[in-house]
């Protein structure tokens, strides 16, 4: 398929959830969906959803709609959900942890290879099968292993030391959690997780029940 | 100000997206902005800004651009942010710990009333100054203390039955971190937080290097 130019960063923000909404007709064993019916449960225009997947190739057929398997399975190769990613968490607080007991992350190819704090009480206790290391330990062990996906979740001051770390350590990209703005080199992929502005559009919609729309 | 018309959902999604950048501003000790200035910082057009920030009377003024503050403070009261929120926790686990935990939800005016488990093992514990309470007593808790916000962090099994006692309990809004499709009375708002498709969006990038941009 033709991919000369860069598809827009609204469309590639959509591409989850289609793959969610996807995978959630296929285990309800529905086989085939129309653009109409994925503008029904995602809230985006029918035009739009044929839009966005045509940047990608376009997967529907005139009359028939989309196939649900065929169509999550090449959506899912085009986020590279059909890797397996090598993960460590830096910090073993609360969040780490919910994150490193997560099965659904583990099930779409991320794997945690270990987490690493500073502080003594945590260093040595399984989360699940993962262990917690030094932090000291990080870098060396994110260039042994080939570590490829750094998660933060520590606090905010300590965010652009962990950063760093994990920059020298070779990772390529990084999950950020801490309320911080990290800087590292152009290359490194960030994707920063404001779970604040979630909240904030939550109290919006309390505020202005006019302007609310359910959506998933 | 006039706002006869519905504002659209994805102009209020960038609604926190401006109020954070507006806070870092403030605390820069930055004093006032222009829309090509915070162009550069959020990656929305300037004409995307000024058209976003018209819907709700526009604060900017020709050749002068926007008073850091004033916007600030102004999209905070959009925003519903000048308020207190009442809220509680069912799911005394990790994640609901780690929200429990956050000063910065209750610096923003959230605040957690009590965590709900059934878990005996947690129940009675303190999070902060919070106490994890048997959900058996959320619904009158929610009742009697007039709480507004359910905050969602059980397993993915549980979550309609949580969302259930929340309604029943007089309920206004659903913070929901389960990855369950909750079903609610139209009239609750529900803010749904899909870590899986941010982690997607990563891999996606990580795959698709031309088309990322860096955003915060």
């Amino acid at each position: 398929m033709e991919r000369g130019n860069r598809v827009s960063i609204t469309v590639i923000r959509r591409l989850p959830k289609y793959y969610r909404y996807l995978t959630e007709l296929l285990n309800k064993g529905v086989t085939r969906i129309s653009s109409q019916e994925l503008s029904n449960m995602t809230g985006f225009t029918a035009s739009q959803i044929r839009q966005d997947l045509n940047n990608f190739g376009g997967f529907g057929q005139q009359g028939y709609g989309y196939n649900v398997e065929d169509l999550r399975n090449q959506l899912g190769k085009i986020l590279g959900l059909d890797k397996i990613y090598k993960t460590v968490i830096a910090g073993a607080g609360n969040l780490g942890q919910a994150i490193a007991n997560y099965k659904g992350f583990e099930d779409a190819g991320f794997q945690v290879l270990s987490l690493f704090d500073r502080n003594p009480r945590v260093i040595g206790l399984r989360i699940r099968d993962v262990e917690v290391r030094d932090v000291e330990l990080m870098e060396d062990f994110i260039k042994e292993n080939g570590v490829e996906i750094g998660i933060i979740t520590v606090p905010k001051y300590s965010a652009q030391e962990v950063a760093d770390i994990f920059v020298r350590g070779g990772i390529k990209g990084i999950w950020n959690f801490a309320p911080a703005d990290i800087k590292v080199p152009d290359e490194i992929i960030v994707e920063n997780v404001h779970l604040n502005e979630s909240l904030f559009a939550l109290s919006y919609f309390l505020n202005n029940r006019q302007d609310y729309v359910r959506r998933d």
